[in-house]
């Protein structure tokens, strides 16, 4: 592992490193806030999940996180959204290939071989993690960012007594059943959608649920509604009794601007998980 | 003047305008948080100049400043550093021409067509914002980084009764002394160094001072301390006995993760200003 970058921020440090990833096949980068508190002992580690197009650092420059997590003795890590570098597959739409690896172990090719971000943020990035840094994995939240939070959702309720709590920020809620989700599960998992369902964060919602609080946040005034199917993941959360809210924020888009006004809300909720 | 973008932001309203400038000869483009605060009525207003490089766009989305504002009632312009466009003289080198216009009017050939910042900070900008928003233009403030910072420092100092008080955050602190500013200077203004003192801040803070709150954060573990001479800034405000403070803070760079480690420092400072 190598270090892009350490500056100090709220009293921490906000890293960036590189380290060269088993499962991508490729060097991959990621941001990592710790705060204060980490000198004096490991702290809890809260995962953000960012979306189509993004690196580690969109919302390492633009969520203004770092505050609350400085506030809270709280470390956060930024992966990127894909594996990326010469002779890694792409395409030419913003939303599939590179910055767009939409959280699953790609199994058709060209992806196969290194579109594993599933195993990326779910094994192996946390290992590395828990080796190099004062974190206590045994105290992790979740959150992201649209494809982010899609990630966030469907790995929380697929790893049941990792996380303390998941949130997200305008997820893509329901891909089985939207544009932002066919194309890309079609092109990484194949047809047969018995392997898509697990990468539906409504149906996981109706399936498993989640064992612990669930916070999302949605814009009324997101350009992408359509696509991210809020109502699927509301409906299957309250069916389900699932402890949690989901906020729907009047004239609030799909920017940094929206996620930016409502990280404290966010980070104080896992905070409140974490340190119970 | 056009409306690029608007998106909400911590209840209230982050713009992007552009407009022509008669002053610059071109079209120029700033960004503009309005609290919600402004729909019954004028509010404050902050300026953020900022740094070499800058657009308008990189304070907006980095420096975490709207939920400071949004919290006091106060909007926060980000005007651009430099005119743009075709046909506007640039140079090879990042700290001239294009995003390094330096706050001041040039004389010299070829950037006295258009490099006119000085006044479209001080007299142009103001008289359209104040037209086109709900601004109480009797309250205002202003701040701003590195180059930015020292552009705050000496629109503040030549207009003793606009400002309430003026922050800055790794300023430029003594240009006439400094590479950044001797070339800079010498580019727009000529060789005359009489022309130059009226934009160095030290000077002007031992000549004139400032007729209220100044607060200057400077990091320690900055870059380009060798440029910015903060030494020269504190010596002039502590030996005019200027009201105020300078803190070097232990740690931290000339980044984005600085500025915002500080913003609500220095937004509850001009707020403290503005409401007495």
């Amino acid at each position: 592992m190598e270090t892009v970058s350490e500056n100090k921020s709220f009293d921490g440090v906000q890293g960036v490193y590189t380290h060269a990833s088993e499962v991508c096949g490729c060097d991959m980068t990621f941001g990592l806030f710790l705060p204060e508190d980490a000198k004096s002992g490991p702290v809890p580690l809260l995962w953000y999940l960012s979306g189509l197009t993004c690196t580690h650092e969109n919302a390492m420059t633009k969520a203004a996180a770092q505050q609350w997590c400085a506030e809270q003795g709280i470390a956060i890590v930024f992966p990127d959204t894909s594996p990326r570098g010469e002779g890694i597959a792409d395409d030419e739409a913003y939303d599939l290939g590179k910055g767009a690896g939409f959280y699953v172990d790609a199994t058709e090719n060209p992806w196969a071989s290194n579109f594993k971000m599933w195993s990326y943020i779910a094994d192996e990035l946390p290992s590395l993690l828990g080796r190099n840094f004062e974190l206590d994995m045994d105290r992790q939240s979740i959150t992201g960012h649209s494809m982010g939070g899609h990630g966030a959702l469907t790995i929380a309720m697929a790893h049941p007594d990792r996380f303390a709590s998941v949130s997200a920020f305008a997820p893509i809620a329901n891909p089985t059943a939207s544009d932002w989700g066919k194309k890309q599960l079609g092109a990484y998992l194949g047809e047969d959608k018995g392997q898509w369902a697990k990468h539906d964060a409504s149906l996981q919602m109706k399936e498993v649920g989640f064992d612990g609080p669930v916070l999302i946040d949605q814009g009324a005034s997101d350009n992408f509604l359509d696509l991210l199917r809020p109502e699927a993941l509301a409906h299957a959360m309250m069916a389900r009794r699932q402890e949690g809210l989901f906020r729907m924020q009047k004239g609030y888009d799909h920017s940094y601007f929206f996620i930016s006004s409502f990280m404290e809300d966010h980070v104080t909720f896992h905070a409140e998980a974490l340190y119970t």
